[in-house]
């Protein structure tokens, strides 16, 4: 279409020519976002234009945030909102560790993510539809069946070796060449992270957790007795690295473990660069502080690579590493591990005081399906779906949330993190949402220090109109917050 | 065969005549421990005397402990060891609190026990050949199938309801009415366990046990930073409410739990009467201390009566309740339970933190198989099969080991407690023992003031010429200790 005498004519760059046809699709809604553009090969052939021309137009519409780029997937279009400041607000950072005392705000929460009336968008679980229900429920018969002795028994820790040696084949792809040997399996990740508090530390010793934080980390930094000291983290590249190491200069050798989930973090999305992994585990390192490094939704990136994860860097046994199948096959199985490091046989021993042994029918099933169960092929249809849905609902956000609402722009999983005018009370929204029978996360449940007033955390695992209906009603109550104040 | 003529020739009551007939057959061998003995109708008619005769021969009998009664099911040979003292030896009870530090002692067994190699006669596990696992595995298969969605989704504290629902019915047997509102499920019995120590105690805190004990609860006092009180227990009726009573007074205030396995006790196999349980609850309420009641071998009655558990005689919510399948079942399905009395709330969020949930498809399955599995048929027949082979290991004990030696007569379970000549130091036969492939119990694995130095206990679960060449083995080496003292 654009000839060579065109681009001389209108003294316009021929690539920014070409970028703004394809902004204009998107200011215009004919793309929306989570769509794919055409690749550079077909717009190049479309537009008769160079390659490198729609090289040049894509790589500017990425530098304004309108594409992103997938590697091995090509280029979306991105969420049209503002998004969430790129760097952790240090505005009131405290960096001292603080007793946690939040059980009033949780045990509401809890009960309510129970109750099957009301539509849930504060719980962090995969979408059912998304899991290989039949698939998964065969292979729990077959192996059981063909395993029948073992499938009664006692699997003692370090647990299934089948298991554990389908993880640690998985464990190359995140950059860990890890023995079967280095791994305990685990009633899921939660049990691991538990396991790992627990061996690392004695009442009084303080966490490093990162800011805002997933709260059932706060609540068992509370039980075992602990301090939480929060450092800032930012929706794209996750903890604050000086701030850690602020901290950690600050209150030296009261720290005896950090916990980061480093990669589509929960809430924030955020995912840790190589570089910024290494200067983590190096960082801690030089401490003498433990990593207790949660990886639970490191195979759900949006773009096809899967992310290293800070234990790929660990050269001393520091770092102790956890994750399950939870996010991606079943909640309901209760299978995750820990890869411990120097600790590997306290977890051992700390696993059996705590139940003796993982049950086996579930780790038989789950072993056979990382090895025969096409795994990789079922990641990258749900991760599709997640991508999909992810841009749906935050575009959905930017629609019916008040203006001044930024949200995060995760590049993997399936949360959210919003954040609205500052006079919105998010518990206060909590509230009249539950009314209306939706509950969400508010964001008071990230924090012990009371901060995350305005934020929400969403489960966009889900999208129908009966959940697009639901985020317009939250708009609509945020908005009326503001008419109030 | 005796006529009424003989009686008064020999001079000898009737009824002694009898008893002595019996009596020589046993000592003679031809009845053997363990051994149901005719019936008193059968024996009436082959020796033609009056029914009333063969019931005073077989009180008589029963008064010297060469038979035992069994309810609903008849006479039975004991063994003939001489037993150990029904009431607890009180010589040296300190009745102090004591930091738990056993590690050493600890890890070394629990690694052994690992070892496949090596004939575990330590470790408490049922006979997997008695365990029903084809009939497990079929409902297991259904049961996913019929709730596919459910199967993979977490069923959140207080747990699947089916199963609560079953568990519920199936106390009423040990006496306790409660809704499966009042019930949450756990994995496996320790687990309810360390969920109740970790709502109740605080580090520092006392919690009143058992001596001898479980040692995993010894594990799991140190491994939380409490401190262990000791009460003697007796292998007949079990702790010493007395001991209890004066160290509950002694230590006014300190002790915030009270761990009790009411029946069956391991290592004891000691059964609390009626009388007894109820006067547990009611001390431990007017102190204000919580009771952890484990019943896990409950259903393992040698007579077919199901005992009650302290829980049926609780009227203030005082009493925590633990149980599983793990004995009866499938130690490899870890599927437990905790009614959790007043606590129950606190239990849930407890264990939502432990593991978010207790994985499902066992859960399903293990509902089932107690809703239509035939359960109560399948008890009847492992307990046929254990109250066999413990009488027979005891008779092999009796016959192998060092004079002197005595034994535990459990009335349920599958465990001996075994109590050798004071110079034998358990520790040192198990290092030895292990050498030749054999793995046993060290008694002071069950005390943390190093009590119980000359005893094992001994798992009775598994019984074949192999098992009694090791029972052979065993006092072997316990009469070679003695000749080199």
């Amino acid at each position: 279409m654009l000839a060579q005498s065109e681009q001389q004519q209108s003294r316009q760059p021929l690539y920014e020519e070409v970028a703004g046809r394809i902004s204009f699709l998107i200011k215009q809604g004919t793309l929306r976002p989570g769509d794919r553009v055409p690749s550079i090969r077909k717009l190049s052939k479309q537009m008769q234009v160079s390659i490198n021309t729609v090289k040049e137009a894509y790589s500017q519409l990425e530098d304004r945030r309108l594409l992103e780029a997938r590697p091995q997937s090509g280029y979306y279009v991105r969420a049209r909102l503002p998004e969430l400041p790129t760097e952790p607000v240090l505005d009131r950072p405290t960096l001292s560790p603080a007793e946690v005392s939040m059980d009033n705000i949780y045990q509401l929460v809890m009960r309510d993510l129970l109750d099957p009336k009301l539509l849930q968008l504060g719980i962090a679980v995969p979408n059912p539809e998304l899991l290989p229900i039949e698939k998964l429920n065969r292979m729990l018969t077959r192996e059981t069946r063909r395993f029948a002795l073992q499938s009664v028994s006692y699997d003692l820790p370090p647990g299934n070796l089948r298991l554990r040696q389908q993880v640690a084949q998985r464990l190359l792809l995140s950059g860990c060449t890890l023995s079967p040997e280095q791994i305990v399996t685990t009633s899921g990740c939660v049990e691991a992270v538990v396991l790992a508090l627990q061996v690392l530390c004695k009442p009084g010793d303080v966490v490093a957790i990162e800011s805002p934080v997933y709260f059932n980390f706060l609540q068992l930094i509370e039980d075992l007795g602990l301090k939480a000291l929060e450092i800032p983290a930012s929706p794209r590249g996750g903890i604050s690295l000086e701030a850690l190491e602020f901290a950690l200069d600050r209150n030296r050798g009261e720290v005896k473990a950090c916990i980061v989930i480093t990669n589509f973090n929960n809430p924030l999305g955020s995912l840790m660069s190589d570089e910024n992994k290494l200067k983590l585990v190096q960082l801690l390192e030089r401490h003498k502080v433990p990593l207790i490094e949660d990886d639970i939704y490191g195979d759900l990136s949006f773009s096809d690579k899967r992310p290293s994860v800070a234990k790929s860097f660990d050269k001393t046994g520091n770092v102790l590493l956890c994750s399950s199948i939870s996010k991606t096959l079943a909640p309901g199985y209760r299978v995750g591990w820990i890869a411990a490091g120097r600790y590997q046989e306290k977890i051992e021993r700390s696993k059996m005081l705590a139940n003796v042994a993982t049950p086996t029918p579930t780790q038989l099933a789950i072993a056979e399906f990382l090895a025969n169960g096409g795994y990789e092929h079922h990641l990258r249809s749900i991760r599709r779906v997640y991508t999909r849905q992810t841009a749906q609902m935050a575009d959905a956000i930017g629609r019916c949330f008040p203006a001044g609402t930024r949200v995060s722009q995760p590049q993997g999983g399936f949360l959210l993190w919003v954040e609205m005018p500052e006079p919105i009370d998010s518990l206060k929204l909590y509230e009249q949402s539950k009314q209306v029978g939706i509950t969400i996360a508010p964001g008071q449940l990230f924090s012990v220090e009371g901060k995350y007033r305005n934020c929400v955390r969403l489960n966009a695992a889900f999208w129908d109109p009966c959940v697009e209906a639901a985020i317009e009603t939250l708009g609509r109550l945020a908005k009326s917050q503001l008419q109030i104040s």
